[in-house]
C-alpha cells in the first residue's frame, strides 16, 4: 500500500521576522522523514535562514558549506543523531560549533535536524509590487543640501553595528558620533557613490539604505527592500555616471537589482540562475556573492558564486532599456575581492578552490587564475607598490596563516605578475584571518585574525612592514574591552588605521584608533551603541578604492 | 482532519518516446484533482509535450496560449467538462480543434483535462553529461570531401519532412532528391553555415544534426542533443568565424547551447531564464523563440519569448570562457522574424501584443517598436526595395488577412521609417498567413495562408506585385494533392519558387515548382516519400539570408 497520510496541503508561513515568506509544501515530505508542526516548520526555516542559508544554500544545494538535502544527508549515512551532533560541535572545515557556542538550544538543534531530513521548502519569489511597496524615499533629493554641512565629510567613517541593524556614522576628525542609522538586518558591506555623498548599506535581509553625507546629521534619505537575503551593493563611478546608479546583488532569489543611485527607485533586474562555468549543469541558486564598480568603464563586476563565473555588467543604456553582460568562466566558489593598483584588473577569491581569479576589466577577459593558500579572503585586499616585486595585491586566509601578495604588472614586473610573488607569515597556530588593509601613506600591513580558535590570536592585530614583511607589532584588545578583533580600516590621509571589536550583542565592546606611525592606541571610542562593530567604511577610502 | 490519501511518492516517467523523462510528483496532487494512474500520467505528459507546450509552456504558466495551472483554470471557473469542450472544439484564439480534427480521442481529451486539474509535473534539467553521451560524429571533419561532389550544391534545397522527423535534400537545378536524412523529431528550421556547405536542423526534441552537402550524397556528418525541446538554431557567420560555431536554442531548459560548428561537440551553455521586460517578475520558463546570425558582427539575435528580451550573443570570446549578452527590452511574446535588407536592423514580432520590434544591431539596441496587424508572423519577413517607400520589410499574419511593410530606412526615407508604409489586403475572409517571401530577382511577393479556415484559402498561393501591391494571382495547389500550401521559398537565382503542400503523415503528397516569371506551375514533385513537407531551405538564399 503506497498510500500515505500527510499533515496539511500548502500552507504559507510568513517567518518571524516578517521578512521571509516561504511557501511550505508539507506534501512533499519525504517517506519516513521526522515530522513536523506548521510552527516547527516556521521555527526552523528562520534559524535555517539566518544560520545556515549563506552557506549551504536556500535550496540546501551547497556552496561553502556541503550540500544538505535529505538524499545528500542519507547518502552520507547521516542519521538524526549524526546531524545534531555535527550541528552541536561544528567541524574544523568551518562550520560554526552552533551549540557550544550557545547560539543555539539542544531543542533547536533537535528540530534543525529534523527540519533537514525533510526536503527544503519552496523559497518565495519576490515580485516587483512588492519591491516597489518596499520603496521609501524620506527625503527628496531636491530637498536635500545643496553643499556638505561639515567640511570633514570625506574623513567620516560609516562603521556597521551588525547584530543590531544599524550603521553608526562617525566624525573621522573628531571621533564623534554623528548619527545612528536603522539599517537593514545584518548589514553586510557599506559602499559610497562616486561623488563619496552617499553611503549605501546592504542587510542581509535585502533592504537597501542610502545615507546622505551632506545633512548635518548624516541620516538615511532612502530605502527598498530588493531580496530576501542579499550580500552586495555598489554604484555607478563611470564618468558622466556619477551617482547616477546603485546595484544590489541578491543571494536569493538570484538576480541583480539596478535601483537610481539617489533615490532607490527601482529600475531593472535580471537572473543570475545559470550553469556551473565548469560542470556546464543548471544551479538555480547561483547569487551574487560580491560587487565592485570599476572607475574607468561603466562597468560593475559581479562575483556569481555558485556558478563560478564573473560578469561584467555594462550599465551605459540601462536608460534605454538594455543590460549587457559578459559572462567570464572562473572558478569556484566565488566570494568577494578588489582591484589591483591600476584599476585594471579585479581580483576575487575563489574560496573552496584555494585559488584567486583576476579578471582584466579591459579586455574583458580572464586574465589569470593563481593558487594560493586554503580558502583565501581577500575583502578587497591590500595593494603594495613594492620596489622589488611591482606593485602587488595581497590577501589572507581564513584556512591558514600565510599572506599571499600576488604580481599585478604583466608589463614591467612580468617575473612576478599573476603568481604569489611573496608569502607573509603571522604568529602562532591557524589561520582565521578575515581582513588586511594598508594606505598608500602608510608604511604597514595590518592583518586581522577574529576567526583563529585561539582567543589571545582572534584579539590581535598584526602589524607588518609593507616593504620588508617583517611582522613589526602586535597590537593587542585592551583587557577591559570584550570580543575580536577585526577590519582594519585608514583614515582619508592614512595616518590612523581603526579597528573594531566584535563582541556580543549584549555587551558594549569599542572601536579602536591608532596612530599609523607610532601604532600607538590614540582613542578608544566607545559608548553603549558600540555593539557588534565589524565593518567600517572611510568616505573616501571607500569611493576612491584605496586600500 | 487534514490527512489525505496519496497515491505513489516520486516516481520517474520515461515518456513514451523516451526522449524525455518528468519526474511526476504524485505527492504535488491537489486536493479533489482527479487522479490519474501513473501511466495515464506517462501518456498525458507526452501528448503535453507534443500538442500543448509549445504555446502554454511546459510549466503550464502561458505565453502564445493561456496558463493551463489548476489554480488558474480554477479561477477561471473551469470544471472537467469546460476543459474538455476546449481541447475538442478549439478557440477562435487559436487553440486547434484537437478532437474535431480527429488528432486527440475522446478518452485522450478526457485525459487531459483530468492531467490539466493536477500540478504540471517537475521537467527534467539535462545534465552536461547527458548532452556528451548524445554526441555522434558520424562523418569527422577530415574524412569530408575537400570539394563539392556536385558543381550545383549551392542550389540544393533542404526539406522539412516535418512529421517523419526527416529531411530530403533535393537538387534544386534537376529536382532530384539525393538523400532522405533521418533528423529529430518535428523538425523545425533549418539553417546553413556562413560558407553554405553545412545545413543544420534543429527538432522539436532538441536533436541538432549538421548535414554536408558538399558530399555526393548530402548526409548527416554529426548530431546532438541539447535540449527536450527547441526551435530554433544558427551559425557563426562573422568574418574569421564562418562555419565555427552553432548555436541552439532550447524551450527546455530555458537556454542556449553553443556547439563546434562542425562536428557539433558541446562548449558551453547558458540560462535564459530571466525576468519579463515589463512587470520584472521571474519567468522560469523563458524561452528561445528562434535564433539569427549576424553577417557583419559576432553576433546571434536570440528572442527569448516570454521574457520580452531581445539578446545579442557575442561568440568572439567564447574560446577564452567569455559569452557577451545585450539583454534588450522588447516586448512579449517574441516569435520570429528576419533582417532588413541592409542587415543592420532585426525585425522580430512580438506576436501577443500585435507588435514588431526593430533592433539595430550596429548600437545594440531597441530602434523601434512598430504597431501591425493581429498575431503577425512573418517567418524571416521579406525585404523590397521601393521606388516610393525605400527598403521595407513585411509580415503577414495568423489573425488577419493583411500584410503589413514596415520601413527600414531611417536616413533616406525617414517619413516611412519604422512605421507600417504599406498595407496588403489579400482577398477572401481571415488570416492564417504563415510565410511571405520574395527575391531580389522576383517581381513578385508570395504568400501562403494554410490557417485559413477555409479549405479554398488553405489551398492558395497568392502572389503580388512587389512594387503595386497588386494581386497578380491566385495559385491553387491541384485537386489530387491532398493538404495545405506552404512556404514559399526561391530558389538560388530567384526563377523559381517551391511551395510544399502539407497534408497528414499518412498521405504522400508534394513540393510545386513554379516558375516566378510565368507563374506556371513547372513541376511536381511527387513520391511515397514527400510525407508532411514543410519548411524548404535552398542553400544560397538561406547562408545569404536573401529574402
Amino acid at each position: 500500500m503506497r498510500a500515505r497520510k500527510l499533515a496539511g496541503g500548502l500552507i504559507s508561513a510568513a517567518l518571524l521576522t516578517g521578512t521571509v515568506a516561504l511557501t511550505v509544501n508539507t506534501a512533499l515530505a519525504e517517506e519516513g522523514a521526522p515530522p513536523l508542526t506548521k510552527e516547527e516548520m516556521k521555527k526552523a526555516s528562520k534559524i535555517y535562514f539566518d544560520r545556515c542559508a549563506g552557506c549551504h544554500g536556500m535550496l540546501r544545494k551547497g556552496a561553502t558549506g556541503p550540500a544538505l538535502t535529505p538524499e545528500r544527508l542519507k547518502k552520507r549515512g547521516l542519521n538524526i543523531e549524526a546531524i545534531k551532533a555535527f550541528i552541536y560541535n561544528g567541524t574544523p572545515g568551518g562550520m560554526p560549533d552552533w551549540g557550544k557556542q550557545g547560539v543555539l538550544t539542544k531543542d533547536e538543534i533537535d528540530l534543525m535536524a529534523r527540519f533537514l531530513l525533510n526536503p527544503p521548502p519552496n523559497p518565495p519569489l519576490l515580485s516587483w509590487e512588492q519591491i516597489k511597496e518596499s520603496w521609501k524615499v524620506y527625503v527628496p533629493v531636491e530637498k536635500r543640501p545643496k553643499k556638505a554641512a561639515n567640511p570633514n565629510w570625506q574623513n567620516f567613517f560609516g562603521v556597521i553595528l551588525r547584530d543590531v541593524g544599524k550603521v553608526a556614522i562617525i566624525d573621522g576628525t573628531t571621533k564623534k558620533l554623528l548619527n545612528i542609522v536603522d539599517t537593514g538586518f545584518a548589514v553586510h558591506i557599506l559602499r559610497t557613490s562616486a561623488s563619496g555623498r552617499y553611503m549605501y548599506s546592504i542587510g542581509r535581509d535585502g533592504k537597501a539604505t542610502v545615507i546622505d553625507m551632506w545633512m548635518k546629521k548624516p541620516d538615511k534619505v532612502a530605502e527598498i527592500k530588493v531580496c530576501y537575503d542579499a550580500r552586495s551593493i555598489d554604484t555607478s563611478k563611470y564618468h558622466g555616471y556619477e551617482d547616477k546608479y546603485a546595484v544590489v546583488g541578491c543571494y536569493w532569489p538570484p538576480s541583480f537589482v539596478i535601483l537610481d543611485g539617489k533615490n532607490l527607485k527601482p529600475i531593472t533586474r535580471h537572473a543570475t540562475s545559470d550553469y556551473y562555468y565548469d560542470t556546464k549543469d543548471f544551479v538555480r541558486e547561483a547569487r551574487v556573492a560580491s560587487i565592485v564598480a570599476s572607475h574607468y568603464d561603466p562597468l560593475w563586476i559581479l562575483n556569481i558564486k555558485e556558478a563560478g563565473q564573473v560578469w561584467l555588467v555594462d550599465y551605459e543604456n540601462v536608460d534605454k532599456g538594455t543590460v549587457s553582460v559578459d559572462m567570464i568562466d572562473a572558478e569556484r566558489y566565488l566570494h568577494d575581492g578588489g582591484w589591483d593598483l591600476s584599476k585594471r584588473y579585479f581580483l576575487v577569491a575563489a574560496n573552496m578552490r584555494n585559488k584567486i581569479v583576476v579578471v582584466d576589466t579591459k579586455e574583458k577577459k580572464l586574465a589569470a587564475i593563481v593558487e594560493v593558500g586554503t580558502k583565501p579572503h581577500p575583502g578587497r585586499g591590500a595593494n603594495i607598490d613594492h620596489p622589488k616585486y611591482g606593485p602587488i595585491w595581497c590577501t589572507g586566509h581564513i584556512g591558514e596563516k600565510r599572506i599571499a601578495c600576488i604580481g599585478t604588472d604583466p608589463k614591467k614586473h612580468k617575473k612576478y605578475a599573476w603568481k604569489v610573488a611573496k608569502w607573509i607569515e603571522m604568529p602562532g597556530e591557524g589561520g582565521g584571518n578575515l581582513f588586511i588593509k594598508t594606505h598608500p601613506n602608510s608604511k604597514y600591513l595590518i592583518a586581522d585574525r577574529p576567526l583563529n580558535p585561539d582567543k589571545n590570536l582572534q584579539r590581535s592585530i598584526f602589524v607588518f612592514d609593507k616593504y620588508s614583511f617583517k611582522l613589526v607589532k602586535t597590537l593587542k584588545v585592551p583587557d577591559d574591552i570584550p570580543g575580536r578583533a577585526v577590519h582594519p580600516e585608514f583614515n582619508k590621509g592614512g595616518s590612523e588605521f581603526w579597528i573594531s571589536v566584535w563582541a556580543r550583542k549584549d555587551q558594549p565592546s569599542a572601536i579602536l584608533v591608532y596612530d599609523a606611525n607610532t601604532l600607538k592606541l590614540k582613542k578608544v571610542i566607545k559608548g553603549d551603541w558600540v555593539r557588534t562593530p565589524t565593518g567600517k567604511f572611510n568616505v573616501y577610502n571607500t569611493m576612491k578604492d584605496i586600500y
